[in-house]
């Protein structure tokens, strides 16, 4: 992706020198007055063709792999390797897109979806995505990353598609098989930084600047040169979207991307992906994950925000979380009495200028209940983070029971918000989904690994309770386990979500984008929380006791499992069961 | 349409006594709280079944139709017929949408489209409209309305499908069918009043309220007993998108409607479709014709406007006829500059706080240039009314040479805005539109006659070249001949607007959104007018002289014609002729 560039050309502003190594030979460059270097000889033509090639920065012998490499073969340390995105026959040329609003997301992680851990296998499970009602499937990270598996979120090669998942290509039949399924796809992306080997960008330019955030340096958004910085990111963007025909991008934790220039970042990318859409007659969706609780990240541009489409909502899952396992450490502190999980539901948020005791100060803005779609807020009840970064990886799965499961999908499914599941979490999963990585170099990788068991160790956890993400079982024991869907429990949790799948389709209540089409009721005592949506009510008992509701209900339209009831009039739910009933 | 009420059952709150005639066997009705009346004794099953019905009001003995009838096989005067949606098999659940932006729409008249003026022979030109670009086909009026042949404006049975276009089933499989071919369907809707005849409505119920707009009576959307007749409207929109899956309404003109109610109308609207778009996952667009120059109607919920995706913009065909034809009498006068269409271009609205002649008052608002996309703006170089509502109906191609058509389909296409084309013009059809009914009543095809001529004559017209609407003669000569197409000026334009429409998809400027990324120039002595779009420049020369200029141009990407030529930095252009060039 250098759009009006040749394929070996590089931005190297600063460089003194610089030599292009293609397939062995090298060749001189040229600096052009906007810092772009060109080979000062004839190359290799490279359509069609896989050609390795690398740069030789100033006087340095070992060849650099490109900034904007398509393939790194090798690793990311190595030569990298021309793709040329017009051997690919698609197939999608009837394909109209698939919006946001309505839709259900389902996020994976390609390397542990499957045993086979690529592209192609996971297309083969394209239709157990269809049967629980899924719209739009989000990929973890696929750009290229130091080792064979990690999350992803370490990327250092933007624009390369990991070679173990099937490279490029197998990238290309995964998005053309989910479009002829009728499946869009949503591509995790990370620009906040930079993981920590493998990354070579400051040998050619500046594209760090002073300072850093949780995970790395930060990218030089706004200082001298950022403009080609940005356009680093832009076309990157760009890439997705227009060379891999992908639908839309989860956007990594933006309240860390650091930038005060004249236009955010966010912005300039919000009105560049719309020009595209229109461009291309169809709907592209910027999803950011923001822990900002601002929603002028996903305003419309029309009302000053910054024209992003949705956002990640975490409050919802806290709440959920704590309402189910009673959970009450760190950040869920805020969230035990059930009436944050009632204030969420209406309200999108429940910091939204309130006290955040895990923070230390106030947090948080109101969503405009009146005017904002619900579904610019994205929620799920488990997502990567929120299993991965816990000490042991575990799912909620293993702590609760059926009908907390149950309840747990009923909120999520049948809420304002657009829905989010985490793979395996439909037939809860017995794998965990642990935090893995594979740096080759053995000072990284104890790094990493020390400082993660230090970090829960702080926290109070037992170190020896904590998988080593270096070791190769971390990776395994995240994979899925298919075999298990066929029976017991797992058959059962996954029949619920069909289930809830389809009423979602049925019923247009729960669709419905309006904040003001949902009003709830959280009793503190009995532990009962109800949730009206038109003419459905979703009910769910976080409590212990079996109870008896009067409820204005003509059907019992869904259950979390044996023992609900519903009886002249009279809703009976077990212990920890939910139902949603029609008036 | 009666969502959670029985086939027969009717809306009637002021009446004593309502019976339903069922195949000839009358019914007696109960009335129902709400005023809603349904039969009290059993009544035939209709799944399936074409049954034919009326109501007797009070102790008249005449059977009205239904008002929301589903067909009215007979006229809008006689009994109506259930039809049963479930009946058709619709093949489209592949079908994700057809958004907006970026697209292109075709506005045509079902009547006069095809010889045989159906819904079937319309959907048999499929392949046509596809070649020349057109991503939504916007149908005229096609709800049930007096006599057999008219515009369609002066509907009164707005949940009925005019029986000679194909009736329902008809209806189906034409959106089914453009659904099949990648196009969406927009119906053109009128809400703002009813036709001169058959309108029973007010026999039923408070659908109207005092006063008139320029057409009839006012529709009650904000008297007393008005939430129901607004029920009557949503609905109707309702039936369009979900029952015939169609992919957005035209809705006309919306500054008729009079609403003071605490929500417009137009609102409730954007509201309910938003919903409907989310439960459906698939976007439903509605525009909106509207002489107001607001954008509050198409600014987001979320900014403080109605919602509607987008509106008609009159201005650009004003600027673009008066350029073309130097007709500068009435609404045209103050488009006489040149200037007034780079106005357009640039910023949108002509009239934005200016001094409106021809209304005698200042008018409009500015457009936000930072944030509207262009495409909320619906422009044209000649619609139905434009060339309709002229004295004789001529299309503007009998006066203008080919290369002013082509500039006309230039400027259409290259601009920032939705493009929309009428049928016809693409290959400068030889038929006029002009406006035709055919009232059976004698007294009212008299007036309607008299009052046309009336119109023109007092604007100076000699009544003799004012077509007579009710004579059969006006209609056929209305009706497109495509035995045209294949020769001569027609195969030329034709070939111009498929070059255009190449262009379109294949460069991403003409579809950018941002009016800041559109820049003109307009010379008012030589009348040579450009428009900056990206690496793009549009040239038309409105002049009568041949014109050199220099352009900073890499080559020519499209020309209205012969004589056209670009050579070593000069673009030539003869005179009315018209280019694209890239830098």
């Amino acid at each position: 992706m250098k759009p009006g560039r040749g394929p070996f050309d590089v931005w190297a502003p600063r460089a003194d020198r610089l030599r292009v190594v293609i397939g062995g030979e090298t060749v001189e460059m040229t600096r052009g007055a906007d810092g772009w270097w060109t080979p000062a000889e004839p190359t290799p033509d490279v359509a069609g063709a896989a050609v390795d090639y690398g740069y030789l920065i100033d006087d340095e012998d070992t060849p650099r792999p490109d900034p904007r490499s398509r393939r790194q073969p090798a690793g990311v340390h190595q030569l990298s390797r021309t793709d040329d995105p017009a051997t690919y026959r698609w197939n999608d040329a009837g394909w109209t897109g698939r919006q946001l609003a309505g839709s259900v997301i389902y996020e994976l992680h390609v390397g542990t979806f499957t045993p086979e851990g690529t592209f192609d296998a996971a297309l083969g499970r394209i239709d157990h995505l269809r049967e629980i009602g899924v719209d739009l499937v989000e990929l973890m990270p696929v750009n290229a990353f130091n080792g064979t598996h990690n999350w992803g979120y370490d990327g250092v090669a933007w624009f390369a598609v990991h070679e173990g998942y099937g490279g490029p290509d197998g990238y290309r039949r995964f998005v053309d098989g989910c479009h002829a399924a009728g499946l869009g796809v949503i591509q995790d992306v990370v620009y906040n930084h930079l993981g920590p080997s493998g990354n070579y960008l400051p040998e050619f330019g500046p594209y760090l600047k002073d300072g850093a955030n949780t995970w790395g340096d930060l990218v030089n958004l706004d200082g001298p040169d950022s403009d080609e910085v940005r356009r680093y990111v832009l076309d990157n963007v760009r890439m997705w979207l227009e060379d891999y025909h992908v639908d839309g991008l989860r956007l990594d934790a933006v309240h860390a991307l650091s930038d005060s220039g004249h236009q955010h970042l966010l912005e300039e990318m919000a009105v560049e992906v719309a020009a595209l859409s229109a461009y291309q007659r169809r709907p592209l969706t910027l999803i950011a994950e923001s822990d900002l609780n601002d929603t002028r990240l996903v305003r419309p541009r029309e009302a000053g925000g910054y024209g992003l489409d949705a956002q990640w909502s975490d409050d919802f899952h806290h709440a959920l979380h704590v309402a189910l396992t009673g959970e009450t450490a760190g950040y869920y502190a805020d969230f035990e009495p059930l009436s944050a999980l009632a204030k969420v539901c209406e309200q999108g948020f429940f910091h939204d200028g309130t006290w955040s005791s895990f923070r230390g100060r106030y947090h948080g803005f109101p969503v405009d209940r009146r005017a904002m779609p619900a579904w610019r807020l994205v929620v799920c009840n488990q997502n990567h983070d929120q299993i991965g970064n816990r000490a042991r990886g575990d799912r909620f799965t293993e702590a609760l029971d059926e009908h907390q499961l149950g309840c747990a999908a009923m909120l999520t499914l049948c809420g304002p918000f657009t829905p989010m599941l985490f793979m395996g979490e439909e037939w809860a999963a017995s794998s965990p989904f642990q935090f893995f990585t594979s740096h080759p170099e053995p000072e990284l990788g104890t790094a990493t690994a020390e400082g993660r068991i230090r970090e829960f160790e702080q926290m109070g956890w037992d170190p020896d309770v904590v998988p080593d993400p270096q070791h190769p079982e971390t990776y395994q024991r995240s994979n899925l386990d298919w075999t298990e869907l066929a029976s017991g429990r797992h058959a059962r949790l996954l029949e619920v979500y069909r289930a809830l799948a389809r009423l979602r389709r049925e019923r247009p209540e729960l669709t419905d984008p309006s904040f003001l089409s949902v009003s709830c009721t959280a009793d503190e005592d009995s532990r009962v929380f109800t949730m009206r949506r038109g003419d459905l009510l979703v009910v769910a008992n976080f409590g212990d006791a079996d109870v008896e509701l009067p409820v204005e209900a003509g059907g019992l339209l869904f259950a979390t499992g044996e023992g609900v009831g519903l009886e002249a009039g009279t809703l009976t739910l077990p212990a920890h069961a939910g139902a949603v009933v029609s008036r």
